[in-house]
């Protein structure tokens, strides 16, 4: 098998978790991290064991050592070091939101194009083998006709007030945090267009939103109702409602290891899908088989997907009045 | 005590219930019962021993051996059943909604008011003890400022397509008739204005909502997010998010007779409160009371209250197109 070789832009808590996950998977080898500091690259190159720590994001780029590069930067910066990466030949997978707002997106899509470079956001969620046992059923018609939605992602950082995620200059909110898992959950329940989106939410101090409820109104009529928060913990379990039973997961609905499967008038049905690591291994096996077989996107985690869930984002920070300084005049 | 004689509009479930729960409540005594069917008025009065069946509602009217009737007629009835009884002097227990629009509500509230009479929506809930003891703890501030409410009152009617619940001449659909209680619940939690409200609903055949999802945005920031449905089973648990934990009921959130309060770092506390019989003893006592102290209006039930709710329902059918033919043109 043609190994893969990775290379991680940035040291933070979601590089590690890529990182301890890329150790357990076969065909692939992590090569390179890359810092705006030379100290933390070093410090983070050691504790995995990786040959090439780089001070700078330019100098990975440039590095042909690494076919990949996983952007592991706060929200806004995606893009750019994803596109600094593309321009210099190598493949991404982008933590999500794969970008700020929809012209980033288009902008980030365009040089995977132009470059001819595999592009994929960091949906590890969507390849979990939970979400793909929930599809299965859901998919088979067993709870009936999807009918609705119910999630929320929330967490409480009232502790934290300076952390990035409060910041407009990055993209900060809980919408595009979490509430994107909220919205690409209720997207891969439903085979139908989105009809209509109205959504309230309370904004803090920096001007982003710390709590955010979305209603989607699909074209077959099923409604989807999703809340993220982060100064707030609300128990993560979510539903997908049809017209003959539901499905609950326990806990982590975007990526559930459990869930339970209630049809009317049966005994509900228990399911149990461990991840196979840390729940990144999976999306490693998927970018990397892709790599290896020349895709320039995944077909499970596509370009489209991507574009589906941004618009969704871009509309709902319209109406609740959330602007970063990348948004579009 | 003065015993207060009631006399009950209608013969369905809910008339059955509350004349269940009159036999347990001292100072009350049920004394007739009308229908726009003889025989069904003796049949239910031969039921619960109740000597005075009328096969007219404008004979029990005319009545004077009762202080008060309990309306249990489909809602667009409650309005001219309730007046017609007001107009001869009786004390009026409304079912919920109280009227179908705030047309029919200001019309009903100036009748009493016309005819110095009590008035109450039989919003029994509001007076269970699982939710005072509720209240009680989200008053305390023991989950902090309340952020959140969440609340699903879900039902399967499909094998009833012909039930007037369906029928938009009776004020039909779910919102109605069931998420009257997720807004009650929300606004019981609430110290605050509502700032804003959106909607999205699914309208079946005969143009009522079958699924109703409602975000209430109040002033102080807070946001509710409450669906009813009547096609659909979900689990009826109800949520309040504070910013220092949370309360989860355990099935009917609008009437909890079990929850659990969630404070961060504590042990989950669980708190037990049984109905004092059916759930409809609590309303019969509080409306007696007042009826017996000459009140027009309950404190705890005050027309105020049920102008709340239903400017909030007019407003959501307003958004979702739901128009009944006693809407106002």
């Amino acid at each position: 098998m043609q190994i893969v070789r990775w290379g991680i832009v940035g040291t933070g808590g979601i590089a590690h978790r890529f990182a301890e996950a890329a150790k357990n998977v076969e065909g692939v080898s992590l090569e390179a991290v890359a810092s705006r500091n030379d100290g933390t690259a070093r410090q983070f190159a050691d504790e995995f064991g990786i040959p090439h720590p780089f001070g700078s994001y330019e100098d990975m780029a440039r590095f042909d050592g690494i076919d990949a590069a996983y952007i592991a930067t706060p929200h806004a910066l995606h893009a750019p070091n994803g596109m600094l990466m593309m321009n210099h030949g190598k493949a991404v997978l982008s933590e999500k939101p794969i970008t700020v707002n929809m012209l980033q997106l288009d902008e980030m899509i365009a040089c995977a194009q132009k470059n001819k470079v595999f592009l994929m956001e960091a949906m590890w969620a969507r390849l979990t083998p939970g979400t793909i046992k929930l599809l299965e059923i859901v998919k088979s018609g067993a709870i009936g006709e999807v009918k609705g939605i119910q999630a929320a992602f929330c967490y409480d950082m009232s502790d934290e007030p300076d952390h990035h995620a409060f910041n407009p200059l990055y993209g900060g909110g809980s919408l595009l945090d979490v509430g994107c898992y909220c919205l690409s959950f209720a997207s891969w329940n439903m085979d139908s267009p989105v009809a209509d989106i109205v959504a309230e939410a309370e904004l803090g101090p920096t001007g982003v939103d710390v709590h955010c409820c979305v209603l989607i109104k699909y074209a077959s009529g099923a409604i989807a109702s999703l809340t993220s928060a982060m100064l707030l913990e609300k128990p993560g379990d979510g539903y997908v409602f049809g017209d003959k039973g539901y499905i609950k997961t326990k806990d982590r609905f975007y990526a559930p290891q459990e869930f339970t499967v209630h049809v009317r008038d049966s005994k509900p049905q228990t399911y149990r899908c461990p991840f196979l690591g840390n729940g990144f291994e999976e999306q490693i096996i998927e970018s990397s088989r892709c790599i290896r077989e020349g895709k320039l996107e995944s077909d499970i985690v596509p370009h489209s997907q991507s574009r589906f869930i941004m618009a969704q984002m871009d509309a709902i920070r319209r109406q609740i009045g959330v602007r970063y300084p990348l948004d579009p005049a």
